[in-house]
């Protein structure tokens, strides 16, 4: 049922072509009603104010049969639209049988309703001389002030009355068995339908073992990987193995392929039921990869498809994801009140993969670097929300294995597709991500002793950037007592009091020191870090860098550079607070801004990074 | 220009319909171009893929007379395309001609193009055996790795060569004169039209003085006002002020009598070029409010509006502003480039009323609860966000006034549409707002000595709690020395490093002390003002209280105690934290969770809060 209100949303006026993705072999049907009773909240909707030609045409545009129901006799309107609904059954179920007997030949044009009524139908038609019925007076509070104005009073009762409640309810109040009877049982009751309620109809994925897809890294930072693509390889073994199931779909905005997941259509298509061509890639009636290029038709059809008990993966880029904050809302809402309704079964978590991510829009530029989506959804309830940056493939996988199966969650994962660096082997991926953060000694030389300073990094690239510092640094300083902390669970900074994840104070402290300055490369804005921590011990000695809303189309590192999150930058950070660098900080500051300028001269002339950042290999 | 892929997201979809807002008498003329080149990154796109006579319908539908213009051959596309455009122009000229002569009779059904190329069209064919053109694979690079393959640059050098550069250029590699001088010439060039940079366009409002919609405010706390009634009063006389210049519009989901600028309606309609029935409010062709229950619509429009040298003002209900989170982006990007092209004028302020905010939906409950759009708009860049939470009508409107004559700003306005009680007179009002924050020394009592707590509040309902907690304060422990702070401007409160309006820290220590306990009552996420504070001498002493997901359908009074943020509870916060407070504090929190139960009690039973809550005045 859709409201004329409604029906002027976006999103709402692009979900028509769901159509396009509907296969009668396999799914569902779907009867849309296109409820138009003329008015929103106080002004006219746009499909009641357009002629019935327009409007059928525009419905057959969509790719539908537009049936109408029209009237105000409530006695007429019963019987038109119950044969309406034998008719349109009917055809559905033709539809279904045709398909389904001599398989998939060409996209059918299912039907919908156009339901024409009076906004605020058989209520009263006047109120104080104004028209009420069939107007926009009626849409919330057709008459108010009941305790000063009797006569309100009256015509509440006569209106009530007119429902003929003498009819309907026995002596007792009770409702008559002859019309509760007609009430479906069990089951067929529309509340108890356990579509409506997926988590009873959910069934656990088969999952393949993640630790067959691991990257083989023999020590830190010796070989490079594309994280997304080596995620996407075990997505694609998820969904073979749940191919029979058919409970297992991805989503995103065409963006499978550039987000590296190509491995799934060595499985299955791309899903469309309209005209494929023979140059199209991997498309067929039969795909289970959703795409259309509408983050709020794929959040969408991914909310819905959680709901009735299924599993689903949504890829999207980062900056783009912001598009759907609004709908985020109402499902964390969801969930959060969901999981305090004892009858309501857990369903699967919703999953974000967001990549192509703020520091690798080298094409793209400003209008695609936006890094707040977390800044968003850790203002919703902690019991539902869950980020992760893993820093490289391993521990992406063992993040993706931890997500699909968990349920009632919201999890976002930031990684990045680009050729990268690998830290972790599979075991040590394993640890770290059971963890949630915590000390890579093989890249600190703080062991036995205190840390002059820590040095903090979160999400891939900062990852990178701070491994770099740590190496300029041995080189200038190598007396220098450096502690590396990386975080993949973000949510292990927030106090246990804030979030079930979070960290003790005690463990917290003994990490990061109670008085040793803390420099945090962050993926993200730098103050979400200062959000999440400023009731620890040590927040005043927290430096945090990232992103600032600058740069745009240049060169990768030139990116970092001018956000300050580079090597140099992080080092140079380090120079100024850490406390046993004497008067020899001068010349290590000065040599790293001699590294600054020499980086713009040589973007400038050449149009790429210099090769000692390209080439750069952590040598441990 | 519209490409397919584009076309699928909701916004477009919804966006056609902008016809039946378009007065040709008027307005200008928009000639929509559908540019279907069948694919988007990887995947076909919708609308390539459905029938001619789908496509037709759709358009026909959405009230437009599409033109088909579609092959590959060049030299016929050409002729085709400007006999095309010779076609529409007649008939837009025709429509605005008509409608000019004889004036506006009904929405006439403008013309638009659907024009069908191949992807990639004219580049090479083939590449390495794959299909290019017309296909998926010309969609970014069409052949890479240039430098390893002689072959590549071979077929890059036919293909640039196929476009005969020697036609074109002369022997000096200049674009030959009778080429170049084809061009249109000054302002009729594209990139100089005045429309693409409106500030050169802007004029400046003509504004009424706002003191004059003042509400008489006798002494603090004596009357009740609807504060955005009384800002639509004011909205009302610049939109009379500004007919003539037709260059001032309002933008709202419906919701601009719901937010109360009913007074709007005095002076102009609401628009639609479409059926106009005897019982609408205010709705005609000419109106100058522009409503659409689509936020991503209001958001266009009125990017649109202020690009090209207008002036505007969205009101929106505060929770579901998140729509259009990823369109203010984009704007705000634009806006922070801008500023650094000299060439580029100042336009207009984006103006946001956001109201029917968190804490007062009584009826809507928890979907329509989300005080988060701030926390996401600081995330961009401090020089072009500003955020304001007037207390009061007097205080809304001298905000109004000073964001109206502001450029190349983001504006955002919390205010509230419920009767509330009145606090400053015009005057204070005046000085409080350019002061963006201070002391309100008339519900002080530390006058001549150091304060023990200084309770800070920000947002209408805070303002409202703290000084009902500052009488319950004075009854209990009349000794203690209390400040009250009132924060209009948010960015106030950030250090003048990060932000142009921040207070220094010299002031910021003087207000808040560097010693004393803070409890500050927040209209949104508590950890907003944490995050904007953080580096402040005292903030160690901060304690912050707001929204915190809590609450749905209730009393009014009942959603701030959900969320702690009533009176009692900040009254405990005080007794908890004033160290001048000694035993005697167990049995004054005592009293105060006592009440807290009586509430609870109260609106079981009643369904409405206690007298005490309701008719609670500030004494002085």
């Amino acid at each position: 049922m859709i409201g004329d209100g409604e029906a002027e949303t976006g999103p709402l006026a692009t979900s028509w072509h769901s159509n396009k993705f509907l296969n009668p072999v396999r799914d569902g049907a779907v009867l849309p009603i296109l409820h138009l009773n003329g008015y929103k909240i106080a002004g006219p909707t746009v499909l009641s104010r357009i002629s019935r030609e327009e409007l059928e045409q525009l419905f057959r545009g969509y790719g539908y049969t537009p049936y109408f129901v029209e009237g105000s006799d409530p006695e007429d309107m019963h019987q038109l639209m119950a044969a309406t609904f034998d008719k349109v059954f009917a055809e559905i179920r033709q539809i279904q049988q045709d398909a389904r007997e001599n398989g998939f030949h060409s996209r059918p044009r299912w039907p919908m309703i156009v339901l024409r009524t009076p906004k605020g139908w058989t209520c009263p038609p006047e109120v104080d001389g104004n028209q009420v019925e069939d107007s926009w007076r009626s849409h919330q509070v057709p008459m108010g002030k009941m305790a000063e104005n009797p006569a309100h009073v009256q015509l509440l009762e006569s209106w009530m009355r007119s429902y003929k409640p003498d009819e309907l309810f026995d002596d007792t109040g009770r409702l008559r068995s002859q019309i509760a009877d007609l009430a479906p049982k069990g089951d067929r009751r529309m509340g108890a339908n356990p579509h409506a309620n997926g988590g009873t109809l959910l069934q656990d994925l088969r999952m393949p073992d993640f630790r067959e897809f691991a990257v083989d890294v023999s020590r830190p930072g010796s070989v490079t990987a594309e994280a997304t693509r080596v995620q996407g390889q075990f997505i694609s073994e998820c969904m073979k193995l749940n191919l029979d199931a058919k409970n297992f779909r991805v989503f995103s905005p065409d963006e499978t392929a550039s987000n590296r997941w190509n491995a799934v259509f060595d499985v299955t298509d791309r899903c469309s039921t309209a005209q494929i061509l023979p140059t199209d890639d991997h498309v067929s009636p039969d795909g289970r990869v959703m795409e259309m290029l509408s983050e709020h038709q794929c959040q969408g059809w991914l909310e819905g498809y959680l709901l009735t008990g299924r599993h689903g993966f949504f890829s999207c880029y980062e900056a783009f994801i912001h598009i759907v904050d609004s709908m985020f809302n109402q499902h964390a809402k969801w969930l959060k009140v969901c999981r305090h309704i004892p009858w309501r079964r857990p369903i699967a978590s919703l999953n974000y993969l967001l990549t192509s991510h703020v520091w690798r829009q080298d094409h793209n530029g400003f209008s695609h670097q936006d890094p707040g989506f977390i800044d968003h959804i850790v203002n919703k309830k902690a019991e539902i929300i869950r980020v992760y940056l893993p820093p490289d493939a391993n521990t992406l996988l063992s993040v993706t294995d931890h997500c699909l199966r968990s349920r009632n969650y919201v999890n976002v994962i930031v990684a990045g597709k680009q050729p990268s660096p690998q830290w972790l082997t599979m075991d040590a991926a394993v640890k770290h991500c059971s963890a949630g953060l915590g000390i890579w000694d093989w890249a600190s030389n703080d062991q036995g002793g205190e840390p002059d300073v820590v040095m903090a990094c979160c999400g891939d690239v900062p990852t990178l950037e701070t491994l770099a510092a740590v190496e300029l640094l041995r080189e200038h300083v190598p007396d220098l007592k450096i502690r590396v902390i990386n975080v993949v669970n973000l949510m292990k900074l927030q106090p246990q009091s804030e979030h079930p994840h979070g960290l003790s104070d005690k463990d917290f402290d003994l990490l990061f020191t109670t008085d040793k300055p803390i420099i945090f490369a962050f993926h993200g804005y730098p103050w979400l870090i200062h959000r999440l921590t400023y009731r620890r011990t040590n927040h005043r000695n927290l430096h945090v860098r990232g992103y600032k809303e600058e740069g745009t189309t240049t060169t990768s590192f030139d990116m970092v550079v001018l956000n300050e999150l580079d090597r140099f930058h992080l080092a140079g950070d380090v120079v100024d607070r850490a406390q046993t660098i004497g008067s020899e900080g001068a010349y290590i500051k000065q040599a790293l801004r001699d590294k600054l300028i020499e980086h713009k001269h040589y973007i400038e002339t050449h149009g790429e990074d210099m090769p000692e950042i390209q080439d750069w290999k952590w040598k441990g």
